[in-house]
């Protein structure tokens, strides 16, 4: 393993220590806890409070989404392991101004499970907590089970236009309905070229041949649906965007924000060849390419690969996907075209 | 080799392609050349033009340095290759607004030979051109031989502000002079924990052991310092950090900003905590950090690694680094206090 770090059991701390020595007037700790972090000028009066939270070792998420136009508040957990419900609730109430909270995250076991406990830990104190859980990934559960399906680079869209949304002082009904928009209109499919490795374990979290790769892992090594050689950069953007076209399903006129992400270790070049075949399989199957965003906006430590995300855009979810926001950890918050 | 490419020897030009498709109303090509970028406002009326370019396989740098507030125009080479001599004037003819072009680009051997031919050619054609290479690593060449410096990721502050500089309308000996002060006060150090493979060559530039690193490394995993095990993240801070202070030097007192650079694999999350101990030491020595940026500014295709530049400031330099630019490539143009 060859990682960056001091002591495995000490990553996820000094990772947040080293975030507020970088970014001391954008980010504070919620009192209470060393394992949530709020917007500086949290609470922020008159706005729903909109906290996430989640493992460690996927930068920019989790923590990297707090800030104006954003979210409010993140608990974090060890690396790929859920945040505290302790960590949560004081996220909760650092964040809290009196117009309730919602919680946007992503849907794995662990955290629905300490997000539900901590949302009724807060409504017995008298903080109305709202949650909605992120699951893009097309190939994880069949179209009539999305439910179950987990989140992969599409909580970049669903952070971003919630964001903005309780950024106008919509009250949390009017946040909850617009980012189930998001919620239901966004699907993602990924490939992975190499696995990660967790600090604390010390060995990769899966193997793949020199000449192999997986479509559909999940960015914590989930399986995918095929196990195979590796294959060009068009081949691979080809079966990606085709599959994601066919699921929601997006039709011929539809208006769509694209993004392709890096999973770490995929260089930013190989991301604008896959951008570009997806581009022309998109354009060919009559969808309209109206944003674009190509980067790394949900990592998985250093495992190489990529996915691409397409979000079915009406007019307000374009309007609030430009809306102002900032970030430090963010690449493109400003869609390009 | 694990990449998502198509046929290797297409791999810059179809990442050309790419970026052209994501960023049309950013970018177009420099007429005459296949191997040319320019802003899509260029050449820009009253402006000194300032270009750059190197070889594909850094990402953000060099095309990523294009747009408002920053270069106007790239020459791009193949992976790790300079570019040709035609694309360079073809760029500085695209991005001429008759008050001169500034070269500014990395000390390496083929560019500079290359952008001096460019040189003559422009001189020729009555188009005034001026040279400023970039050469911040500190371990590359000893102090009294430090014009013979490689760059590193010190070209981000250098393309700031010289960028900056020449945004405020002033002539081409101004920005020269300004470019030439961020060159001198510039001083970065990296480490390498694993090669990269240039696509077109198939094998990994070098090898590393398992458990092995590489002190001083270059970005095309040029010969460093010192080959030896692994250390923690404080360790690796501190050597370079100190190293980096001493070289200039940095005095108690010094106002500096401060890049974290990540050179392809190594996640957010390790640079953070580098910047955790970098923090420390430079508080240490007495100097000031006033601005700190953390990410990719430039990489080495999936190169594992990480580097630490600081740059000593004085009003001009601070407040052209503060000023305003836009590149959908960059994840910190705004630098975080």
């Amino acid at each position: 393993m060859k990682k960056i770090m001091n002591h495995p059991e000490a990553f996820a701390d000094e990772t947040i220590e080293g975030v507020l020595l970088a970014h001391p007037n954008h980010l504070k700790r919620a009192a209470g806890t060393l394992r949530g972090l709020v917007r500086k000028d949290a609470p922020v009066a008159g706005k729903v409070a909109i906290a996430t939270g989640g493992g460690s070792g996927h930068l920019p998420v989790f923590l990297g989404y707090v800030g104006p136009g954003l979210l409010d508040g993140v608990s974090i957990g060890n690396v790929f392991s859920s945040p505290s419900v302790e960590a949560m609730v004081a996220v909760s109430k650092a964040i809290h101004a009196g117009k309730g909270v919602l919680y946007l995250y992503g849907n794995y076991g662990g955290d629905v499970m300490n997000f539900d406990m901590a949302a009724e830990m807060c409504e017995a104190e008298g903080i109305e907590v709202k949650s909605m859980r992120v699951r893009d990934d097309v190939v994880s559960a069949a179209k009539p089970s999305a439910e179950t399906r987990r989140a992969v680079a599409g909580l970049f869209f669903a952070y971003k236009i919630a964001g903005a949304k309780a950024a106008t002082r919509a009250d949390l009904s009017a946040v909850v309905t617009t980012a189930q928009r998001v919620v239901e209109n966004t699907c993602s499919m990924g490939v992975a070229l190499s696995p990660c490795t967790i600090p604390a374990v010390g060995k990769p979290t899966f193997t793949l041949g020199e000449d192999e790769m997986e479509l559909g892992m999940g960015i914590h090594g989930e399986a995918g649906i095929e196990r195979g050689k590796l294959r060009t950069a068009d081949e691979i953007a080809q079966v990606m965007s085709q599959r994601v076209l066919d699921d929601l399903p997006f039709r011929s006129g539809d208006e769509v924000a694209v993004l392709v992400n890096g999973l770490g270790a995929t260089p930013p070049e190989e991301l604008y060849l896959l951008f570009r075949k997806a581009h022309a399989v998109i354009e060919k199957h009559g969808v309209r390419i109206q944003r674009v965003f190509i980067g790394e906006f949900a990592t998985s430590m250093e495992m190489a690969g990529a996915s691409i995300t397409l979000l079915k855009l009406d007019k307000e979810l374009l309007s609030l996907l430009d809306a102002p926001a900032y970030s430090p950890f963010l690449p493109q918050l400003r869609g390009s075209r």
